[in-house]
C-alpha cells in the first residue's frame, strides 16, 4: 500500500486532491499549515475534513510566515483581499494575496515529512487553469520541484524519489467540483473565501472562482454566502 | 548596490560565505534558523558574528523541525552524534545527523525572505568536497534549486530571478579556512561541533573536518577543544 502526504488547506481543491489520493488506495497523511493566516476558518475546515474522511494522522505544522511578511493573507495591516493587485499596487500579474514562496516552503516541509514517514507521494491541490496567477501554481514550477526532489533527500540515495502529484493541475474549477462530487467530497466542510466570517463574502477572487465553478457544473454550492 | 540574503548557522562555512558576499560589496541580510537544534551555541555564534561584522538586520526565523522529527541534531532521543549512520542504522551513505529536507526548507524560507526584501542573491555555505555526504549539499542539488527559483517567485515575472550563490561548493575545508583568513572572518566566533558544551568535542564528524582543515592550512584553530 502506497503512502501519500497530502497538503490540506481546508479549501476545496486540496480536499479533492486528498480524495483522489484515497481513491487510488493510498494511505494518506494530511498535512496542514498554521502559517499565520488571518483566515482561521480554513484550519477548522481542514480538521473537520480529516475527521469526515476517517483519517487518524493529521499533522498541523506551525510556521509563522509573518516572520517574513508581505501578503494580504498573513500581514496585520489591512489590505482588502477583494481588491486586485492592480488596484492596490499598480502591478499586473500577481494578486496581493500571493504569499512569497509559500508553496515552495510548504512543499519543502512536506518533503521532509514524507521522507520521515517513508511516503511515496506528496499530493497537492494546485490548479493552473483557474488559479489566481500565482507563479508557484504553474506546471513548470511543479516539474522543477520534482526535479529538485529527485536529488534532494536521503530516499533518492536508497530508493525511489518521492513523487509530487498535482492531479488538479490541468482541471478547471468545474472539473474539480465534478470529480469531488464523484468521490463524495463534503464540499460543505470546505472554505475558499479569503475572509474568515460566518458566511463567505462571495466577492473575493476565490469566492468568484468557486461560485462560477459550481454554476458551470450545474450544482449548488452547499456553503452560505453573504449575498 | 546588490542585496544578499545570507544563510548563517554560526558555523565556519556560512560565516565565510557571508564574508564573501560582503567582500563583493553586497548589502547582506543574515538569516539564521532556530529549528529546534539541540546545539544552541551555534545560534549564539551567529548573533556574535553578525555583531562583529557590523550588520544591523539579523533575521532569526523560528521553525521547529522537531514537528517532523527524525534527526540526531533535533530529536530528543539521544543518538550519539559522533557515531556514523552505519554504526547506528546499518545504512550507508547519509549520516545520522542529516535533517530531512533541511536545506530545502531553509532555502525556501530564504527565497520568500529574499523576495520580500527585494534581494538579488541568496548565499549559503554548502560545501560539496568536504561535506558529510548530505544529499542537499551537492552541486546538482544547488543547480536544481536555482532552476526552481527561476520560475517560483513574483520576481521572475517582474525582473531577474533570485540567484542561489554557493561560493564554497567546490572548496576544501582548507581552502575555506584560507579564504576566511583573507577576509578576516573571526573563526573564534564560529562553532562546528555537534555538541553544545564549553569546549568542542574534537571527535564528531564536524570537529574532525574542521581540525583537519586548520591543520592542512598550517593554522591553529582558535576555539577550545576537549582533547
Amino acid at each position: 500500500m502506497s503512502k501519500s502526504v497530502c497538503l490540506l488547506s481546508g479549501g476545496m481543491d486540496s480536499a479533492v486532491s486528498l480524495a483522489i489520493a484515497k481513491s487510488e488506495g493510498s494511505q494518506v497523511y494530511p498535512l496542514t499549515f498554521r502559517y499565520g493566516q488571518k483566515n482561521s476558518l480554513e484550519l477548522d475546515c481542514a480538521k473537520d475534513l480529516v475527521r469526515r474522511f476517517g483519517i487518524r494522522d493529521h499533522k498541523i505544522f506551525e510556521i509563522d510566515l509573518r516572520q517574513i511578511g508581505c501578503s494580504a493573507l498573513t500581514d496585520d495591516f489591512d489590505v482588502p483581499v477583494d481588491k486586485s493587485l492592480e488596484e492596490i499596487t499598480g502591478g499586473k500579474e500577481i494578486p496581493v494575496t500571493y504569499v512569497p514562496a509559500r508553496n515552495t516552503i510548504f512543499l519543502s516541509v512536506a518533503l521532509g515529512y514524507a521522507e520521515v514517514m517513508g511516503a511515496d507521494n506528496i499530493f497537492l491541490g494546485v490548479n493552473h487553469l483557474d488559479s489566481s496567477g500565482y507563479p508557484d501554481c504553474r506546471p513548470e514550477y511543479i516539474k522543477r520541484f520534482q526535479a529538485l526532489c529527485d536529488v534532494a533527500t536521503k530516499k533518492t540515495v536508497e530508493g525511489e524519489p518521492i513523487k509530487i502529484r498535482a492531479p488538479l493541475l490541468y482541471m478547471t474549477k468545474t472539473d474539480i467540483i465534478r470529480r469531488g462530487m464523484e468521490l463524495d467530497v463534503p464540499f460543505e466542510l470546505t472554505w475558499s473565501c479569503y475572509e474568515s466570517k460566518e458566511k463567505a463574502c462571495g466577492r473575493c477572487d476565490s469566492c468568484i472562482l468557486r461560485l462560477a465553478g459550481f454554476e458551470e457544473a450545474g450544482l449548488k454550492d452547499p456553503i452560505l454566502y453573504e449575498k
